[in-house]
């Protein structure tokens, strides 16, 4: 299994507190030591940093750390191969494009009976599980709209179908984002928590650190944060209930 | 304008001597200001770095030449914009998947008349003419070979007379790889080079640095570079003739 980290936000926000509890747990705190990746948005562009390595010892991860890029949507995730060797290829989030949009996807979970899923003209490159189903569900999506849709919600709606229908195959937790949406699909496990003014104190559950976001933010700034398992332990998060989605924009829970 | 700069070995290597001159050209030695980018592949996957800050000032930059990434096939951009802003979403190389591989993609040269091509499903996310151009390749390349082709010859020679239609609407010079092959086609300014035992010193134009090679390669390495203008002045770069390409297969040229 994997654990995933997600970020929206309404203003270019450092993901930085949240992303040293997950580093941790890729290899020193969890047992997830076989890669790991991040996805920053910046406006419709994105950029990647990703490493075959444990997140933990990755290079990649601490420059990641120690230089803080600000961006709007952020999707993260380690991993613990269960399907497909550690390599690059098979290294979460996976990227694809469709109307024109960035689209970042990962999974955490396992499925079985994938191998026939029709994905059209979006071929995998690895060989997961995960990377399989996310162009099950592009070519799904490109097949039922054609152009880009307008009707963002009911476009959300339908890939709750889709992933409900891969939940069938195992477990399906999944996050997607276009860099203005951020979609968390729960099978199992996973977390959210909406921080707003006023803003407290909040203490990593992984590592002994503790921020205060009054002295980081201004009174507008709203962020939303999805994961797992919680990072902290003295705020309260929601679970997200099997078979439900949460849909997120700029900072705000929406659906 | 802006620079180009690939690599193509037959063992994973790493760029750094090459980028170091790349990267002064990024806003010190050249006015190439406007964003940079450097796509790694290793094995199928491949990790893209890039910035829309200029790269001799980029800490994205910075960390990419203290940690040297060992790939076998590299592609490098650095941007002086003509057509689209400086962002995120306009920044070189771009990458599309086609037939279950990552098609890295990059550009040098201006286009005019470019906004009618059709991209059929690969639609641009920024505003570049360049973008738009490899959409259309790919759309093309999709459109001839609805399955994953066996002769890549012939399909990089395909690609040529693509990249020549455009060479007609401006200039067009540019770098296309899916991981294992390595395509060169020049408009007006593209040069290579091939390092093999027995390895000589080179020394950069762009910075006071000199690398002897026969102390960090094994006699069977083969290394093929290429960039807009030549990075060493003690070696002798071949020019890529107006129209013509160069491809590279395991470092060697094959075409």
């Amino acid at each position: 299994m994997c654990e995933l980290l997600g970020m929206s936000a309404n203003v270019p926000t450092d993901i930085n507190f949240s992303l040293s509890g997950l580093i941790s747990r890729g290899g020193r705190t969890g047992p997830h030591k076989d890669g790991w990746g991040i996805t920053f948005y910046e406006g419709l562009g994105c950029r990647t940093f990703k490493d075959p390595q444990p997140s933990c010892l990755s290079p990649v991860a601490r420059f990641v750390q120690e230089y803080p890029i600000k961006s709007e949507t952020v999707v993260a995730h380690i991993r613990q191969a269960n399907r497909g060797d550690v390599t690059l290829a098979n290294t979460h989030p996976f990227i694809r494009e469709l109307w024109g949009r960035n689209w970042t996807y990962a999974h955490n979970g396992q499925l079985k009976g994938y191998r026939s899923l029709k994905t059209g003209h979006y071929r995998p490159i690895g060989e997961t599980d995960s990377e399989k189903a996310f162009c099950w569900i592009l070519h799904q999506l490109a097949t039922k709209y054609p152009r880009r849709p307008s009707n963002w919600e009911s476009v959300f709606r339908f890939i709750a179908e889709l992933a409900n229908q891969l939940r069938k195959k195992g477990v399906f937790n999944m996050l997607l984002s276009d860099g203005r949406y951020l979609m968390a699909f729960c099978s199992t496990n996973l977390y959210w928590i909406t921080r707003k003014s006023p803003f407290g104190k909040a203490k990593l559950l992984d590592q002994d650190v503790e921020i205060d976001f009054e002295s980081c933010t201004t009174p507008k700034d709203i962020v939303s944060v999805i994961a797992t398992q919680p990072l902290t332990g003295n705020e309260s998060w929601q679970k997200i209930e099997s078979g439900d989605f949460v849909l997120f924009h700029l900072g705000q829970r929406i659906v």
